[in-house]
């Protein structure tokens, strides 16, 4: 989550669709899975090979193709060739520090959206683009990550004659959606653990760690509410049904991971409200240890000061002064001295400072 | 109110529709109450066997099945199939955490929505899903609760000859979202009153425990806010007649419950105000108090600091000093002493310091 | 304004129509007046019983009906069934703890409003439901207070051939809903003259008693804020025309008042802005105060504290102190006490602390 | 700007129409300018006799009437009555603590537009209210004002043979709603400078005294945006064309004039982000010079106490203290003071307090 | 940025399409840059002489006249007559104190952009107007600065046969669009990078010259967000074809720039809340320093100020001291001052104040 903004100053200047990797680079190595399937079979082919994976269909139903790893300029050419897709497309691909979108195009769908995930080893959220293409009868994603992210859906694929292999390419989108959405719950869940965890701490024992702690998890409802608003936009689009390429079956499906959506804002918006309730108490409780530790200084001076001035009168050495002389003078002064401590104790215990 | 998202995370990966039961199960035995009422008969049948339940009706008009407890997702399945819901509903049905909403579906209306009420042992307020399915001649509620929450609703039907027989389904679901919006005013009404009590102790006595409590009350009314917002745009929905469901006579009846809950925001609003206000009455009169012992503190030191540093002057061993020789010299000092401390005061009045 | 929601708590559970009378039972004897008139004749009628007020009309023109004292439930239901109007209608004009609202039923409309007076005796905002229902030729007003608000009205009506009695129902409407709005403004500026007096105060000599004061006028302006805006909601549904009852003509009048609501809205929305930068003043003003405080203790301790170390060192008793027994040690050393002295004054004011 | 809002409560219950003058009397006599031109003639009349300025046009083209001075309601009854202005009109001219506003009767727009200029005298904003009405061959003009505010648009009526002479009524209100916007511009360029100003003094040397001047400019700015948002409206409303009595040509005029109006709010904005930012910093800035203090307090206090401490011990009176009779006891205690001071400097200096 | 607002001031009162030029003069010649371009052919002109400029084509093709230096108003008055543009739109051009906007006249659209760069002599961001004019066959830009900011344009007009050469008007203005959007990317990434320097900052040593870089930041991104504001509306009413002058083809383009505008909006919002949490935490840090130095000085004081006044007692010169002739009396003292001072340090760690 350090960098905010991409690097997009590599590109100024450029004409659009010039074909230029803007992100990280985590992967070596295409690879491209390519999975055709309908309600009776099921192929899957992993390969590395552009061609191999544009080849002919096995089956008449749905091709999804999953491309891990897009800096290679030239993979991406020949699929944006092959598919027909628009210039800016292939560029937006490509260029993986976009905001989640929506677009339509003559014949396709093309779909932005942002995965994310607790980086146990840079201990902080990180998001991760995923492009989706929805066409009539094939879906293609790209991403970037080591780790093939869709497993699960491929399995859901492979295995059950589960209603999925029945669906349209529309569902499939549905399935991926709902996966992406489901990432987020998980990284919530964990923040959410996290920030009761502290609130816990705050009142206990408030201090600046915690106070630190705090402003990082405000920061990252920040970067969760700046992550889950435009991609409720974009399912929104979806549910809306502005496509021809979404059926009526699917809507109502993409209606539920919209549901879950707003429900996980809601969830964002009252653990920011919380966060910053913690910040006031903080505030609040500091102001008043303030007025604690203030108290007691004024108490103990003004406690010792005039009696400190009494016996400093009584050390002077001016020849001519008659109390010194006088026999109970020292347990005299001393019973005044009392006197004055326990008065001014009372006082204070009246006003409450002690 | 301590999980403030739901688990959902046991749920991720799963197709859609699995029936997977998201929540604290409250209930052993799922407890079964079907109502079977037109406008002159009235059967009342109790069961724990879902079999029964979905029997033959006893009259030919409105069939009210409550399910008490959930989490038996065989009974759950058996009524989905009967009925011939969707499976996105019956999961939803499972989930406990869900945000309150409406769906239309072909031939019946799915509502979630949440009773509250506040639970004495846990000393916080609670919440209560119930899930409610409106069809033509039926409705179905759907919730965890031990105790049975439409025994008010139950005894009006069997009992008295009212307005409720004549009518049909909706108005049924009119009293079922009445009564749920009444609990909310009672819990409403119930943090009125601890607000008004707190805000009494904050104006007499303000410290950190009533501060505490103030942070306290705001987060409740945080909570409110959450919970009745989405509540609001069920009934605004039902209200604006958006299925051929609700009749124009009980659009009527809606429009009172929607009063109900816009007048509830406001008054949740208002009390939002209004521990805002007391949250910046706190840190003012803080840092006034602050002042105040500041000033004290500076007055007693200034009084007595130039004092005591005399004194010292004259306790000092040099072997000539001409004053302490002098016949008059220490109540002359004494004196002049005391016009210091005088002129001080004095000074002290004038800046308003005492 | 010490009830900030109603006790809908005693209602809960009731059927729908149930007349019971939320609120404060402020008149013993329900006084009803009848106004009969049209452009020629007037008739006013004074009663207590409800059948004389219904007996049969004494002009062609319009009847108005004004209820002072509604916890009578009898008459209310003889007025309810006489009339035909909707339960749901009768029961909210028994709740006097209701929201500004209007509602179109067959044949009339129904108004809610609330007016708003400074009670002298309590010292503070009150206000009075008055519950309006408009037919084609009548119109009905339901109000709880002992004097008859609708004094000037009636006045208008009887003496002059002015323009009120040659308009419909609806304009008679406008006249109601015009003297309500001026209750509003009459309070409105009785605060402005608060707050200016206020704001005087707290520039002159900002101290706790005015900085509470100034927030018990945020929260009066507050409760305003909440009472216009749902009856600029009112005003303006009606003068959108959004019923027949409502006549080309009158619309423009309602205009006027509608016109006068939003200006009220403003100078509100500028009281409460007005208010909260003298928080934000007296905030910063106090802190200022704070640091002066700081700085005189500052200076004062730095200036006697080195001195008072100098006086306590040479009044040692150690047998070997050579400056002791200098003809001249005490002088210097005074001579030296004062150089400290003004070179630290000096210190201070090039640090700009004096 | 001392009268926030208008004295309504004199007209409290009076009849609508009640033609009442609110507001300030700046003027003696009524002066009433006629102004009739077209393309070929202008004839310019200066008069104080209504009944001469409502007599016969000296040309087929514009009459622009313009009345200086309203608060002769006789002079108001003979316009109104011979233009057959709505009374509701009428009594809003005489009212000039309106809000500006638009409102559209048979044959004529009615428009309040409020000028405003810096009083350098009272050295605040003052506002003038102008009310105008626009027919299709005629503009009238009301306003308070001493001195005559549209002379230079009668000049470019009078000397050249401008664009002006050749359009219509709808074009004259142009010219003047675009007089009015620039009186705003003046007085924000002059509250800008101000600004700029102040913002220099609060970065060298912020005092109370600049505080209070960000406090005033900060209450100047709420005035300029609560009297340029209903002005916008205004300008917004003519734009849109909503009248048959504003052509084509003049609504891109128009739409010039929203244009700077637009500008102007965007720079009212700024400025209230900025004077916020300003007692932001300033709030900082005097915690930290607070800091600074306190450090200073507590680093001659802690130097001096343990020191002062040690002074006071060998300064006791005991028969038997070893250390006083030690030849170098003097020196060594000097030479451990010494130390003493040199290590809490350095303590102080690790810690970043010196 | 430091004139806010233009000095519209010296236009007030002048008629409009007055042609005066408004802001700084930046250059002393006027340079004219005349691009004739088709599919085949390219024809580049540079003059200084308006005549020569507007001369007849050399292709069949789209004309890009290229202004640089608006203060000379003949030559603005020569193009605004051979093209006949609205006196309105050649008077903007000439005042470099606009907002951006978009304005639809008969036959040319006439759009005002403002580049953004960081100026590095001024260290301070600054923009530059650019006014564009759309015809069906024509584009007309004017700027004032110095460097012809396009030539990256007119170099990919001249070189390569790219897509710019086939389009038409519409599409050279959607690459200028895009420049334009990218300088404020550019500014964008240089902020962001001071703004994470300054965060590292905050976090390891919190001072008051970070706070006013904090402070500098905040308002530079209040700028930003001004300035992209009425750009992405400017963009966005292109993208929505609100015109015939923009095709189909050029449409997807335009709502690339859009979504570029979008996402550079989202980045400003982040890092302003990313600057606001900065701030809260500054104060929250300032204060609790604070409590640090007062714990300290407190717990100076409290230990030492009763040892002080102990040692002032047995300091005193009563002749009847019984103390001060016991043979262990000093020693004992040293034991019951340690004893003190210890009991002091347990109490202050039990206090966790050490």
């Amino acid at each position: 989550m350090s960098k905010k903004i991409g690097k997009r100053s590599i590109k100024a200047g450029l004409p659009p669709g010039s074909l230029v990797h803007v992100g990280e680079k985590k992967n070596d190595i295409t690879k491209i899975t390519v999975v055709d399937y309908d309600e009776k079979d099921f192929f899957e082919l992993k390969t590395t090979s552009i061609d191999e994976a544009l080849s002919a269909r096995r089956s008449a139903g749905i091709r999804w193709i999953n491309i891990d790893g897009i800096h290679d300029t030239e993979i991406m050419k020949s699929i944006g060739g092959n598919f027909g897709f628009h210039p800016l497309v292939m560029e937006d691909i490509l260029n993986t520090e976009q905001r989640p979108k929506i677009e339509e195009y003559d014949g396709y769908l093309y779909i932005i959206a942002k995965m994310i995930y607790f980086d146990e080893k840079l201990n902080e959220i990180t998001t991760e683009q995923v492009s989706i293409i929805l066409g009539k009868d094939y879906l293609i994603t790209f991403q970037e990550n080591k780790d093939n992210f869709f497993t699960t859906i491929i399995d859901r694929l492979s295995k059950n004659v589960s209603i999925i292999r029945k669906m349209g390419s529309d569902y499939l989108l549905y399935a991926i959606m709902d996966l992406i959405v489901d990432s987020y719950f998980l990284v919530l869940e964990k923040t959410g653990e996290k920030i009761e965890f502290t609130e816990d701490a705050m009142i206990l024992n408030p201090n600046p760690k915690t106070l630190r702690k705090v402003h990082g998890l405000k920061r990252e409802m920040l970067y969760m509410h700046k992550a889950v608003w435009p991609l409720r936009e974009v399912v929104g689009a979806l549910e809306r049904r502005e496509s021809y390429l979404i059926s009526d079956t699917t809507i109502i499906y993409l209606r539920d991971v919209y549901d879950h959506i707003v429900q996980m804002m809601d969830a964002i918006e009252t653990y920011r409200d919380i966060l910053s309730g913690m910040l006031d108490l903080y505030l609040s409780v500091a102001s008043n240890k303030m007025n604690e530790i203030m108290k007691f200084l004024t108490v103990v001076s003004v406690l010792f000061m005039p009696l400190t001035f009494l016996a400093g009168v009584y050390g002077m050495n001016f020849e001519h002064m008659p109390e010194l002389k006088l026999k109970y003078g020292y347990p005299f002064l001393l019973l005044f001295m009392a006197v004055c401590f326990i008065g001014m104790l009372m006082f204070f215990r009246k006003k409450k400072w002690l």
